[in-house]
């Protein structure tokens, strides 16, 4: 796919792509797109030089190695901030709900000098995309904008979903059975991220310029209920004492 | 594919599996595979009913609704265990390297009474289920052996991988170019939990009994590493302050 600019068509630009490489959706498919092509098209790009720092930022980039134009547009971006770590990166609970380093915002490529946000309502961008997709395709397909989010634990970013339309992001099991006919009691898969894993492989993270990835064969369960089933509140959270490097856990 | 018994050849039922499905490995094929069936073939199960616990066991199973037999097994796979969380879950540090809850120790698909620990050296069980499968197929394919985890700050669980062979199992990015020709810094990407994400939406979780994958068409990198590269040392966790529910960041 091309370069996309802010204002483009990007529907536009993925049913051309799909022209080119003979893809010809069908009933079942669900497109993956980075939302690195959304957020261009949607204008979310941001001129480093243009962005001007209060006294919070500047305050925050001499504890970390960023300049104060990037701490400002992370506090922008974010609800909470966590306090300083070693490594210079700042984690943030951005404004959409996810945790995640430096708020998402990302500099590969985007044009030197420039930042590329989230898009503002990713739930509401791939409902868009699916409109838009159908005028053109007359199917009509879920849609999951994706990112590569790090996480805790373990090493290694993966494919993530950001934004979601049309299937069913947590797939519930609670009261199906097993194998020997025992009831499923906490099973719930985020078959979202998976799909963005998956999708993810296809994309590749450096210049292989893929960033949507039609799935087929996927039987999704239709929903409507975005990505708000994936974000965990913080009462739920189950891992922190594990995260904790302060306080180990009871040595064996 | 069929129940799989201790002792049984786990290669065997595989490769009669493909056969009955028509599947032909061909060389740059890799293979995902459910930890569960592998642990099944290792004898990796064991008859709750005869487990001793000891007095930590009974102890910490008061705290939780555990058995005391199932927090004695937790325990005797686990290298830490954090302390006990409100939800009744033990989460610990297997004695593998990952953190998870109550020692990835299963029970659904396993027979009434019994439970499924992972196995012995995941690592170990792909390398010898890839020369097993080797000499029947004349293919050598990288083996993944997969579970599905809860996460830290998300919903839901995902595919990820316990075992690896054969493929490098965290990409890295570092010093290749995007479409702007800037250096990519820091992009590490876990393509080995992405695989086991995207045969996991094949797998199911309930009685799909689809527990092996053949993934073609993934332009893998060669490698002998196993699943080390996917184990996040604590002095490089960053995440940490984001997941404490004690103490919050700063409020924006």
């Amino acid at each position: 796919m091309g370069e996309v600019a802010p204002g483009d068509d990007l529907a536009e630009h993925i049913w051309k792509a799909m022209e080119a490489s003979g893809v010809t959706p069908e009933q079942g498919d669900l497109l993956v797109v980075a939302h690195k092509v959304v957020s261009k098209a949607e204008g979310r790009v941001v001129n480093m030089a243009e962005v001007q720092a209060g006294p919070e930022a500047v305050r925050l980039a001499e504890e970390t190695s960023h300049t104060p134009q990037l701490t400002q547009l992370i506090l922008d971006e974010s609800r909470e901030v966590y306090p300083y770590h070693d490594r210079g990166i700042l984690m943030s609970r951005h404004r959409l709900g996810w945790t995640c380093a430096n708020a998402a915002i990302d500099h590969s490529n985007a044009p030197q000098g420039q930042a590329i946000l989230l898009p503002l309502d990713p739930d509401e961008s791939a409902r868009r995309l699916r409109a838009a997709l159908e005028e053109r395709t007359g199917v009509s397909m879920p849609v999951l904008i994706s990112d590569t989010h790090g996480r805790p634990l373990r090493e290694g970013i993966i494919g993530i979903a950001v934004g979601c339309c049309g299937l069913e992001a947590v797939k519930n099991y609670v009261g199906r059975t097993d194998r020997f006919g025992q009831r499923l009691n906490v099973s719930r898969e985020a078959v979202a991220d998976e799909l963005c894993s998956a999708a993810s492989l296809c994309m590749g993270q450096a210049d292989e310029s893929v960033p949507a990835v039609l799935i087929r064969g996927y039987a999704y369960t239709p929903a409507e209920t975005g990505t708000a089933p994936l974000k965990r509140k913080p009462e739920r959270e189950l891992f922190h004492p594990a995260c904790d490097k302060r306080e180990g856990g009871e040595q064996l």
